[in-house]
């Protein structure tokens, strides 16, 4: 119900909306986009794109994300080119492969002296899937369309982006986000759920 | 400078914003809120933080989150009143557990007749995380603040939330997210780092 007011509320009026109204309407309003219209997006739509996506929290804000941007057709059909999705791809104005440190430079507990030593990262999926959930967000809020196909934790899949981009050892692929305009119906489902709230116990 | 512009625009003037700058504002100017007034939410911004939260992409759209709100001071201390970050729970308005099954139902690869069979889920996670995002997020678009304290992967962390709460068999803490009115000056981080973009190769 609250997605409908939401919806209704910005959607048809031209009456002044909050800042957080809007924000809120967006987030319930976003939707999976896999239909694109092959056009390109400008530099500073990918900017925002990206600029949301490294505004996300990271655990000890140590950022652990890298982002490959996908412009170029010919590497799109290299690489996206096969399978089912190929289409979705194909028109899409980029392709994002949102990548993280899978370890991080640590001090040793206890010897603050010590020089910093590469460690396990056990955050970086979490992090960097709040940048991902970030990106999704400011497309929608852009007038733009994305989806997030995962690339973690498959092997097959992680390997091939691996393999082609020649990611550095520690970096591998989280996420694999098609962004661009929207060229089909795609509609934000409604999800809410209040059995899945436990309020004080479970 | 966006994060700049995106503030100027939105607190300064009473000119018109769009719903898309709105959120991007939100999005760019979420920071984490260790410093809480003690006031109490009301049922309708948890409500809106749960729903932002379950409008979260998750793979294959199983939604495999849960969220355990604990609203009951008495709770609170048990749970969260040992440590140094103990006035930040004693102050928020509610703490709100994001959790996830870590396993789902699955009919078997190759046997579309066969009953669904209990497996790993390997996005959980992810999912979660997302959810976790939207909820930080809806938190910034009331006017609240809040931070995302881990559990998963720390197993110490988890264990004391999975035994406290009962929580299923299958279910793990992802985030601790005490949510409440800020009653510090914590601001947004500017984290944009042109250089962890790769565009085309590596």
């Amino acid at each position: 119900m609250l997605l409908t007011l939401l919806t209704a509320s910005c959607a048809q009026t031209s009456a002044p909306v909050s800042e957080g109204d809007a924000a809120l309407s967006v987030i319930m309003n976003r939707r999976s986009v896999r239909t694109f219209s092959g056009e390109k997006l400008s530099q500073e739509q990918i900017d925002m794109l990206l600029k949301a996506a490294m505004a996300a929290p990271t655990d000890g804000n140590v950022q652990p994300w890298e982002f490959v941007v996908v412009t170029d057709k010919d590497i799109v059909e290299a690489v996206f080119g096969q399978g089912r999705r190929a289409d979705m791809y194909r028109n899409a104005g980029a392709v994002i492969i949102v990548c993280g440190h899978t370890t991080r430079l640590r001090i040793p507990r206890g010897e603050p002296d010590a020089a910093p030593v590469e460690t396990p990262n056990g955050s970086w999926y979490e992090d960097c899937s709040c940048a991902a959930e970030n990106l999704l967000l400011a497309a929608e809020a852009q007038g733009l369309g994305a989806v997030w196909m995962s690339a973690y934790p498959n092997e097959q899949k992680m390997a091939g982006i691996v393999e082609y981009f020649h990611l550095p050892a520690d970096v591998l692929p989280l996420a694999i986000i098609p962004v661009g305009y929207p060229a089909g119906d795609e509609q934000p489902k409604d999800k809410w759920a209040p059995e899945k709230v436990h309020y004080n116990k479970w």
